[in-house]
Parts: C-alpha cells; structure tokens; sequence
C-alpha cells in the first residue's frame, strides 16, 4: 500500500498530556486531584428521568427532530431573561446554544481566528481553550491581570479578541476583581477588541457575593450590542453528560458564530435542550445548587487543612471563595512540577502540572489541585501522597 | 466604540442558500421539497421515552457525566459487531462517536486539511460537507463516478482524501454501482489517498438489495487498517435529534479524530449515546425500520408519478431505488434553476437548485426533490405549483 498524506500540521503541536492523563487512570488505587469534575453523586438523575421522560412523551418533535442551529427559542428566550438585568438588556437574537462550553469557545475561534491569529489571554490558562484553537495555530500574548503594571488597553490593542475566566479562573481559582473586570470591559470599547468571558464556575461562590459579570458591566441599558462575548455551561451546576452550554453575546458575532455552527455538528441534541429548558421551567438546577455548594465548600476546607499539614514545606498558596481548584505555587522557583507529576504517579496520586496551562509551555512552578471529585478522606490521602512525592523530587 | 477586528476569511466564502431556505420558512403555506429531513411521524417517542427514563434511573453516570472522547466503550463495541464481516475485522479502536454525521466531515477536514489542502469529492456533492470544509478553504477536484472515462486512481492521486456517498448519493439519489466502488478502493489503496464513505443512507433500500459497503470491500481479513472512512448515521435510520453518528476507519485515524474531538465538544452527549446503545440492544431501530421503507417507498412512487404528470416538458430524471431524493436534469441546458427556485417560492414551493451542490457552483440544470418529509397529496400539489414556475421560467 502506497504512503498515507500527512496529517494537518497543527496536529504536531499537540502534547502528551491527555495521554498521559488517561495512562494514569489506569493505575489501580490512583487518587486523581488532576481532573475538574463534578461529583456525580450530586446530578439529580431521578429528577431528570422524569423529565426527559415528558419532554419525549409530551414534545417528541422538539426533543427528536433536528433543533434550529442556534438552538430552541424557548431555551434562548429562558437564557436571555436569566442574565437580563436593568442595564443588560436581551433578546433570543443574544443567545446560542452550544454542544457544551468548549464547542463556544472553538466556534469563537473559527469565526475570529486565520492561521496565527492573536489572542491576548489571561496566563496561566484554560487548557481546553487551547485545545479548541490549536488548529488556527495562533499566536498567544499572555495577561496578567493580578500584576501590578497590567494594562488592558496595551493587552488587547491588535488582537482578535481576549480570554479571560474571572471567575475562579481555571487553573488559579482566583477572581479577577471588580476594577480589573471594569478596566478590561473598558479597554475592549476603547480597543475594539472583542472580549470572551468564560464562566463556567459562576454559580460556584462558597463564601462571598458573586462579583459584576463583564458583560454586564458592558451593559448599557439599549439592545445589547457589547464586546464581551459571555459563555455559561450546565456542566458545572447540573450534569456535563448533557453537553450544553450558552453564548450571550452582540447579535452579529451570534449570527457568525451560528454560521461556524452549522458546519460542525448543525444543531445541539434536541433532547438535551428540551430537557434544559424543563430544568430551568421546574427550578430544578436551582434547588440542586445549595447541596453543591455545602459539599464542595466542605471539600475545599479539608483540602486546605491537608495542604497545611503535608505541603507548607514546598508551596504558598490562597483558598480559593469559589469553584474547583486551589493553584499551589512552589516556594523554591527551581521546582519542577513536570517532576512531581511523574512522582505523584509513582505515589498514586495525580494533580495537574503548570506547565499545561501556560500558552507558551514554560512555566514549570505551580500545580492545580481540584477538590470537587473526592470525598474529605481521599483528599486528605492524595496530599499525603503528594507530599511523599515532594520529598522525592526534593532529595534528587 | 473603535472598529471591531474583521472575521476570519473564510466567512466571505459563505453563500446565501442557507438564509433563502431560513426566509422560505416563513412563507404561509409552503410545501418545502428542499429539505433532507426524516418524517417526525417515524420517531419512536414513546419507546424512546422508556429507554430514557431506564437509562437515567439505572446508569445515571453513564447518562449524566462526560463520556469518553471517543465514545462509550459499549456502544463502539456495538457499532464494531453491527459492521463486522467475515472479510472486516473490527473492534472498538476502529470506532469514534461523534455528535452527528457532519460532526465526522469536520473532524476529518481538522486532521487531513491545512489550508487549501485537496479533496476530490463525487459531484454534485453534500451541501453540509462543503459546509464542514469550508473554514480549512480546500481545493476541489470533482469526480464523476457515472462518466464513461472515470479513473479513480487519477482522481485521488495528491488529494488529502476522496469524498463519496455511494448510497442514494446527496444529491442524485443514485448508487455508484459495485465495481465503481471496488476500483475506488483499489485506486485509494494504489495511490495511498484516504477514503471517505458517507453512509446516512444505507439502510434506505426500497427495492433492491443492498451493495455491498466500500469498507467491506477494503476488508481483507486482518483487524481493519484500510483507506476508507466510513461515516454512519442514527438521524435516517431513528431521529436526528440525538445528534449521533459513528466513523469507522483504522485505529490511527480514529485516534486523530479523537484528538480533533477533543477540541470541538469534548464528548458526545452522553444521554444520547446510552440512549442509542439501548436502541439497539433492545432493537428498536430494526422494529421501526420496516415502517419506514414502507412510507418512504410510497413516498417516492407519488412524487415519480407526479413528476411524470407534470415535469416531463422541462425534465428528465431516474427513479431512485432508495434514499431520499429525486435529482431531475433540466432538457434544456440553458435552463437556470436558481431562476426556478426564485419561482418556486411565488408559487409557494421550493427545490433545491444544483449550484448548491456544485463546489464549484457552477451547474445550473438540475433540482434536487425531496421525498420523505410530505405526504402524498402534498407531493402532488407540491409539483403541481413546481410546474407553474417552470412554465413561468419558460415564458421569460
């Protein structure tokens, strides 16, 4: 057989993370603070039988027939409402749904993005969101909107757009404070620049009042027409297997974005939106969300009380007031969490290296540590754990 | 506000076909023969329904958590058994889920295509799957499977890959018969050229028996590495709301693909997939199957008679033996039914017009008729108001 062509060049750029993940599901007894999922103990799957059992009895069609590509207009009507305040004003022409959060963020770089296309975002980063643009191959300008010399406006200037999670950032778990989000939403008007917001975790606020979203902030009280493009998710407040998440943003980039749509899966699973918009309809995600919050708040306590006990002698870290992740920074700026990762295998357990979501590759200090999966007890085991690790990466 | 950066090229190359159809949608009364949709009345609601329920009540995680990139273990497992012959040897490596057929066409584009990369695609084609391509901007190379003087090794040799729809081909409703088939495999064997077989058609044989498929053909009896891709789909054969197909290719293309996936929606609904897993372990898709080649084959028979009735001054068409479309070819060359389409509409029908599925878009003689959405008195009518704009083209 003759020689196969080559695949498309982006798929070099591709690291071994992922299979590296994957291997170490593999090892027996591993206890895994690497991912960023949600316990599945806490999806109401009852509930929901019950409703996608009447979603398919009573509206068969709108859950078996193709959707419209930017999703059912009474789930886009349900979503312009719930993010609607007196300054946001929105319609259905603001809102698509997406097959998930990721599939928001790929179609924003379809849409915005020719090969080596700019995007100032915010470092360190969401991985996924890197995933989703390698094949445009674009050049990163990194943010920093914690460092005392950040400027939006020198940020943004000739990008196609930014990237930001404000809240409880992926990987850092820390907020981008009011002013910050002021400044950026600023910035992007003055710019020109078109602004992602990604917020998966904005339900997640264990301890304080939730902070302005920027779109609001971009909010002028006329038919929204702002730069910040603005992605939620039900992955995070009810169940991931549904695969939906929401784009709010100008009708134009809805428009565009609907285009890109078309030609990648041509409509989200009606069946999952029907089930949605029921959800919403019954305030089912709303009586789930308070169980969420005592579980993982919990978690997050002992998490922090494990680190004290095992890991002050190699890293600082901040508890987090919401989401997923505690971002641990080592002491000593010689330590390489690349290292560790492969010590905490050794050691049975796992967590997520720096390196990973940095867009250029190089930070080798941090490591990212999810609470949400793992009961208090295996928390408390898995930092045990690393903290073996650290010693042996220590005594190289 | 300062100007906003441009969109990304390729959005210039979108047409306006999409927007009519959405506008067409609007007129009151319409009889749409243009589509390519399944007859809602076919869904099995309320099985699906109790599949629904028994699956969220008992494998709640299976329905409700991320589900494996590449799919749930089980259900590839499945789709390996139901494809495997004595000659193609399969196993779960050789099968991706994805979140529809067209969700397959883009993955493939994402791993085979840097920009301008070639394809040489069956013509007329898919409309989707220029969709799919189109952000890559590839170059076209039409092959014509039908002509006296196709040579399929000079077609592929340099493409990245070969498109086709060998079964009742979008648009044409025909097949490529056997041997067609046999020297395309060969011919992508010899060249070393990829080779995708879209299939969402193949179990919409009304009278004949099924030909065999282009993987079988390339099955040679060791555990399947061959050229061709093979696409399925669940949206003809159950409904295409759960957005679910499946590609079958060598175990290194589906790990590409996988890659490719992981950056588009992570994973396919997971409802979705458990849902078509019960589907077909409890045969539910070979119950209703019977009931729909029965419609649709009576379908067919009304719109042939009806075209026979009035058509036959301006067209000449075969009647397909299966599928979902009639391809009718103007007698006329200098015919242009992109005028027809703008008639149809006056006349408050609608067809598609040939330059859509032209690459190229250049041909403008032939309309492709779709079956399987109306009833029988609706076909009649509908080309009855089909003849009243041809005679309106006529008089121009």
């Amino acid at each position: 057989m003759a020689k196969r062509p080559a695949f498309a060049d982006w798929l070099d750029d591709t690291n071994d993370v992922t299979r590296m993940f994957l291997a170490a599901g593999q090892i027996p007894g591993l206890i895994n603070l690497a991912g960023g999922l949600p316990d599945p103990q806490l999806y109401p799957a009852r509930a929901l039988a019950d409703l996608a059992h009447a979603a398919l009895t009573e509206t068969p069609q709108d859950a078996l027939n193709y959707a419209p590509i930017e999703g059912y207009g009474a789930l886009r009507d349900a979503l312009a409402t719930r993010y609607e305040t007196d300054k946001l004003k929105l319609t259905r022409e603001n809102v698509l749904i997406t097959s998930g959060g990721i599939q928001g963020l790929e179609l924003i770089g379809k849409v915005l993005l020719n090969e080596g296309g700019a995007i100032a975002t915010q470092t360190p980063t969401y991985l996924g969101a890197l995933d989703a643009w390698r094949p445009r191959r674009p050049t990163y300008r990194p943010m920093r909107p914690d460092a005392n010399d950040f400027d939006p406006a020198v940020a943004l200037r000739g990008c196609q757009f930014g990237y930001t999670v404000p809240n409880f950032s992926n990987p850092t778990g820390k907020l981008v404070p009011t002013n910050v989000r002021a400044a950026l939403v600023e910035a992007a008007q003055s710019t020109g620049t078109w602004l992602v917001e990604d917020d998966p975790y904005g339900a997640l606020y264990y301890d304080e009042t939730p902070l302005p979203r920027m779109i609001e902030l971009a909010g002028d009280g006329a038919p929204y027409d702002g730069p910040v493009i603005y992605l939620g998710s039900l992955s995070k407040e009810l169940a991931p297997g549904l695969r939906i998440g929401w784009v709010i943003a100008a009708p134009e980039m809805i428009a565009k974005l609907t285009l890109a749509k078309q030609g990648s899966d041509m409509s989200t699973s009606g069946l999952s939106q029907v089930l949605t918009l029921r959800t919403f309809e019954t305030g089912l995600d709303a009586r789930v969300l308070p169980d969420i919050l005592t579980l993982y708040a919990a978690r997050r306590d002992a998490l922090c009380a494990a680190m004290e006990t095992h890991l002050t002698p190699w890293f600082d870290w901040e508890k987090p007031v919401g989401g997923m992740f505690v971002w641990a920074v080592a002491r000593n700026p010689d330590f390489n969490t690349d290292d560790l990762l492969q010590a905490a295998l050794r050691a049975k357990t796992c967590v997520s290296p720096s390196s990973v979501f940095d867009p250029l590759g190089e930070d080798r200090r941090a490591i990212r540590i999810n609470f949400t999966l793992n009961s208090e007890p295996q928390l408390a085991e898995g930092i045990r754990r690393l903290a073996v690790a650290c010693q042996e990466v220590d005594l190289r």
